[in-house]
Parts: C-alpha cells; sequence; structure tokens
C-alpha cells in the first residue's frame, strides 16, 4: 500500500496510549512469565470491538461486550494462563473485582475497562496472585509496548506486533497492534486476542464500520485447526489525538484509514498462522470461478480445514488429489471435468485431470517454499474467497495431547 | 441381538456366492500383494446401493450407479491401490473395458456388474496389469472370503469382515459382509467400501429400504478424520435362495432382517474406526437433552472432528474444557450453565464447570482405555444423536505426509 509507513513499535506507537506487563505466576506460581498487560489510553477513545462467535463464551467476553454498549473502553486489562471459561458464577466475580481494582488504580470507570483472558479452559482464576499485581501493572504503565506482545502469548513461539504511519489531509496518524493466537486459529476469530490502537480522529460509526471490514478481511479468513475458542476478541480503541480532521463514516479519509487498519491486521492475521502451533508452512488458498462467493467460501474452507491436505503440505506432497477431493465435498456447485489446480501459478491439474505439461518436481519445489498459494479456480463463475491456512505436523498432535491432567496436577 | 449368531466367513457365507482375489501390482508392478477381487452371485438377486456424496466422483462410481437404475447386479469387482478417480474419460474407458470383459467371462450383461475402486486420486488404472488377471479372478472364484476383505485393504491394518446366520420364519438365513476404510472416514460414507451378501428372500423394495436404514445407523455415523471420499459404494446383493417367505417391505421378517442388516454394518463401521489411519482409540460420542435431533448431530460431529479434542485422546488426557468449546461452536442451541459432560458414566462437568465429586484420576482411567464413551448432555430437550469417532495421533499425520509425488516416482 502506498504510503504507509511500517514503523518499529505495537500498542503505544499512537499518541496517548501506555502500557504495561508483570508477572504473576497465573499458570504456575513458580514460573514467573509475564501473564499480565494493560494498555491505557491517557484521553477518552471510540471504540470498537467483535468477539467470538462461540456459544459457550467466557465471562470476560460478556463483561466486555456490556461494558462496550454502556461507554467507551479507556483500558484493556488482559492475562494469558487461565481463560477463565466455563467456570461459572466464579468467573464472572473475578472479572468484577479485577475490574473494580482497576478502576480504583486508574481513576476510571469500570465500565470503561475491557478485561481479556486467555488460556486453559475450565479453571478459576488464582485471585490471590492477579489482585496483588493490579496495582504494580498500574504504576508500570510505560510507552513501550513489546511487553504486552509479550505477556499475552500462550502456545505462540513469538510476539506478535506492528505499528504503521500515514497522513491523512497532511497530518500524521498512527495505528498499533499486538495479537497473540497458535492452536484453534479459524474464522471468526477463534482463540486470538487483537488489539489496536490510533491516534485518528474518527467517528464512533466509522470506527465500528472499519473495524468490522478489516477483520472480515483478514482474521476471518485464516484457519489453523478449524476449532474456535470461547474467549476472542479484537478491540480498537481511537483516542483522536491526531490533528486529523475527524472521519466520519466513509467520509474524507476513511479510505485511506481503512486501508491501513486492513493492512495491520492481514499482517498480524498472516503472524499467527506462520506461527501456528508447530506450522512449517503459509497457505494461501485462492478460490476463483465459482458460481457464487458463498461456494467460494465453502470451497476454500474445506480445503484449508482438511487434514489430509494440511499432512501433505506438512509432507511437501504436492497432492492435488486431496486438494479436489475436498473441492468435491465442500457442498459447493463443482464440475469435475471444469477444475483447475495450480501451485504459486504452476498448473497441477486441469480440467480436472493431472496437467501434464508441469513437470512434478516443478510442483515439489512449490511445496518445499514457507509460503505458497493453491489456486483453484472452478470455470463456474465469478464467485472467490481466499484464506490462509497452515500445515498439521506430527509435532502439532504431539503438542496437544496433553494438557488438562497436566495443568490440574501442577495447580 | 437376540438369536443372531455371528459365525466364521463373509461375503461367501450366504449360499450361492462365491468370490476371488488375485493380485496384479496396481500400485507397483514389484509388489504382488492381493488388489484385485471379485465377488459372484451364482443365482439372480435384488440389490441396494449407496454412493459417495462428493461431487468429484471416480467413474466407477457414475458407472455402477448407472447399472443399478438398469439392472440387479450379479458380481462385483473391486481394486485396491488406484481409486481410478480425476482420470477424464480415460477413467470410464477403462471401467468399460473391465466391465466388458469380466461379462465375458462370466457369461453375464455388463449392466450387471459394478465396478469399485479404492486408492491414490488422480492416476489412470495400469490396465496392461488388470486385463491379463480377469480371466484368472473369474477361475479362482471359490467359496472362502477371507481374500475379498484382504484385497479391499489399502492403508487399512487388517481386513474387516462379519457373518451371521439367525431365523425367518423357522428359515435359516444369512448375511455375509466385509469393508475397507482407514483414513478419510466421515459421515456419507467416505473412502469406504463395504460389500454385503445375503440369501435372504426380499423384495426389491424391502433391501433398498432396510439397506439405507442401516447405513443410516452405521456408516452415517463413523468418522476419523473428517473427510469425504470420491470412491465410497455400499452395495448390498440379496440372492434370495433361503427359503424364508419373501420379506415385503416393513412385511412379516422385516424387523428381524433389519436387525441383523444394521448389526453387521455397525460391527464393520466400528472396526473401520478402530482401524483407522494411526488410531489407539474408538470414542462413542453421545450427544442428548439438546433441543433437536439435528442440533444434537452438530454438536456430536462438531466434538468428534474436532482436532484439540482428538488429540487429547491420543494424549489420554480427560480434557472436557475442549469438548465444551467443540459444543459451543457446532451452530446449536447452547446454554453453557446447563451444559453436563460424562466420561463412561462418570461426570466431569456439571452446569458447564468442573464437577467437583469426580476425582481426576478417575477420568484419567476412564481415557486410558481403547474404548469409551463421552455423554454430552445439552439439558435442553429431547434431541440425540451419536457418533463413533477416534482419537488424532503424530502417527496419523507422520503417515499422510507424503503419497502422491512418492507414488509418482515409483509409478
Amino acid at each position: 500500500m502506498k504510503d504507509l509507513n511500517f514503523i518499529e513499535g505495537g500498542v503505544c506507537s499512537p499518541k496517548g496510549f501506555r502500557c504495561a506487563a508483570v508477572g504473576c505466576g497465573i499458570k504456575n506460581p513458580k514460573v514467573k512469565r509475564l501473564d499480565l498487560a494493560l494498555v491505557y489510553s491517557k484521553y477518552p477513545t471510540v471504540a470498537a470491538a467483535l468477539f467470538t462467535q462461540n456459544a459457550v463464551r467466557a465471562a470476560c467476553v460478556d463483561f466486555s461486550a456490556n461494558n462496550l454498549e454502556k461507554a467507551e473502553p479507556r483500558a484493556i486489562i488482559v492475562n494469558s494462563g487461565n481463560a477463565n471459561a466455563c467456570t461459572g458464577p466464579a468467573g464472572m466475580r473475578d472479572v468484577r473485582k479485577t475490574a473494580k481494582l482497576l478502576a480504583k488504580e486508574l481513576g476510571i470507570l469500570q465500565r470503561e475497562i475491557q478485561v481479556c483472558s486467555t488460556g486453559i479452559i475450565g479453571m478459576e482464576l488464582p485471585m490471590d496472585r492477579i489482585e496483588p499485581n493490579i496495582p504494580k501493572l498500574v504504576k508500570a504503565l510505560n510507552q513501550e509496548s513489546c511487553d504486552v506482545a509479550q505477556a499475552i502469548m500462550t502456545s505462540d513461539t513469538r510476539p506478535k506486533e506492528v505499528a504503521v504511519e500515514f497522513e491523512i489531509g497532511g497530518k500524521t496518524v498512527r495505528i498499533g497492534a499486538c495479537a497473540k493466537g497458535a492452536g484453534m486459529i479459524n474464522p471468526n476469530m477463534a482463540t486470538m486476542l487483537c488489539f489496536v490502537t490510533t491516534d485518528a480522529n474518527v467517528s464512533k460509526a466509522e470506527i465500528v464500520a472499519a473495524t468490522k471490514q478489516a477483520v472480515e478481511q483478514s482474521f476471518n479468513r485464516i484457519t489453523v485447526d478449524g476449532d474456535t475458542s470461547t474467549n476472542d476478541a479484537v478491540i480498537v480503541m481511537a483516542n483522536r489525538r491526531a490533528e486529523n480532521k475527524e472521519i466520519s463514516r466513509r467520509g474524507e479519509g476513511s479510505a485511506e484509514f481503512r486501508a491501513a487498519l486492513q493492512e495491520v491486521m492481514i499482517r498480524l492475521a498472516k503472524k499467527m498462522v506462520s506461527d501456528g502451533e508447530r506450522v512449517t508452512k503459509l497457505v494461501d488458498i485462492r478460490v476463483r470461478g465459482a458460481k457464487t462467493n458463498k461456494d467460494a467460501q465453502l470451497v476454500a474452507r474445506a480445503v484449508a480445514n482438511s487434514n489430509l491436505c494440511k499432512c501433505s503440505w506438512n509432507g511437501e506432497d504436492p497432492n492435488w488429489g486431496r486438494i479436489i477431493h475436498a473441492v468435491g465435498y465442500a457442498g459447493a456447485q463443482v464440475c469435475e471435468g471444469a477444475v483447475d489446480i495450480y501451485f504459486d501459478g504452476l498448473i497441477a491439474a486441469k480440467n480436472g485431470m493431472t496437467a501434464k505439461k508441469t513437470p512434478l518436481e516443478k510442483l515439489i519445489d512449490v511445496v518445499k517454499n514457507d509460503k505458497f498459494s493453491i489456486g483453484i479456480d472452478l470455470n463456474l463463475g465469478a464467485g472467490e474467497f481466499n484464506i490462509w491456512t497452515a500445515d498439521l505436523s506430527p509435532e502439532y498432535v504431539d503438542f496437544n495431547r496433553a494438557e488438562y491432567a497436566a495443568s490440574k496436577m501442577k495447580g
């Protein structure tokens, strides 16, 4: 994108934002990795958020969604290591206690607080370890953001953050963001958290619409293992400190703002897939020629979530047979004899059969790369959809074999 | 089931059926494992069949479905090692050539032949190896069935066959069957073949209805990896040689016949899941208390196909958090605070929270078993569904990493 300048930093890069992270030993009192973080705006904001569509959702999600209907947030507090999901009334009690303490320390209202959690399901939060750390967290507020990206990691192997700078009407505007998510990544924002801050001067209507659109083009187009979670949240806060003229919905500056917000989220989305649990490949599934966009989406998701396809990518095997069989069961209108399949633009199957003009060695070279695209042309219409997915490795399974009993034993 | 006598044998156990199997080296000319088989009825039959619902289906499936509309089958010819799918006009040419040769050798009509294939997608059948073996196959026809069960195996580790004997109106009736299927097992009969023979004297209407009902209760309730295939077929042939009075649709003897047919298919379905690729656990997901049966099915399938749940079973981890999160995203009406989860009848979660009365050690003991059930009670209504599934192992992924390029190189 032109004139979009990627800069060092994250959620503290826009004017007027501060953050902090501390280690409470939430998962294990003996291990003091960073696991509690705070993002704070010194100024009032307008904000938008999207939460998990899972029917089972954590208390903090209910609390935050409800708060956002009543007030614009000034702060996000987040812990990793424990999802505080499936914890019944105790779950909501602990969320309220956290917000109450934090509101007092920051001198803001409880309704101005968003609370997020990520980690294991079904265990109560260790409030005895969290409570004494809330004042420490507020005292630690500063302008370095990397610690938040670090503190929200669970099975992530690296912190994920992005910051950009661009101009609107001659004024400099910044957007900063961090995200986590490695397992259970699926469309509709599964087990992922993303916090975005901006100093753009935008209207409430514009930030809501821009957020929805950006999520649709980014986090709703990634999948790692097809599972979705109880705790997902994307929260975007704008404190309007940049000196641009207010951007109204689809008004002047909206195109630039939306393009930048979308690019930030797409970058984070791709980082999430690449950092998926024991993932070795980022695969861009591009479906075109479907009867409808919905059909294209069905086909893209079927291929992206097929274990057999994912195993073949892990094995660097350009197995288009597994791809076409997933195309076939996707539930979309498909004419087998019209299907073309490409690996990075090289044709592997033409009219539903081996495309003899591409030597197998060339296809193998493609799937040896860390990133490649799979093009699927149904040749039936103008419907299109793309999704980013990953391979499935023996190490993924091994990594996910045991967790619950082990944690219980430790906890 | 009372008075259902399981006997040694398979598709040749009922009167008047013969079979044979030979090795053609279909996958690899140097390895002469059994890979071409024939099931033959000396007498006319009435038959029913169900084929894959994948939009991409092999030429043999089209051919067999079409034949069944025109005539009752006398013979099934099947090869393993090559699915003859996505092979374009050559695929149908080879199916016709096979049927023509076989019809001549057996002295029957081409339309009386069902042709099945299972194996790798996207490669033409090696007809030069198959053709000379068809006369040999016919010469080898005999009454031992085990070889067919063996010859249709692909990644299966053991042959799967069942035979039962029971009485209808004082007359002895037999049903015999064999099946294959290990990877890509999913409802709607993914990559599975099942051939059933019976000497029962049944009407066409009854065999069609009984087959549909039995498949619904068996093969449509199993899943290994959520993928579905291009080549599935269940074919049931009755040659009416038993001396029972003809069973009309839902008429006298229908209840006994259907119960026996269903039990045969359920046994084979469970064998398939247990023999799923690198599977170590057979898990019976039993959902009840859903608002509707459809909701119960959505929940059962979401849990049965969740990679994270499947990994936890492989790790012998009684992680009910992963189960409830799959319940949540299934798309069914769910009230988190009403969900109860059981492992072999022991309560693990009550009202969406840890059920403290069951010690974790007891739950761990359950998931250490080769077979266990997971009960999910949504406590919202009377909807029910059950499905058999399996764990997901690192070895499954490793096994499925590379196939296509390797075969191409070999072939």
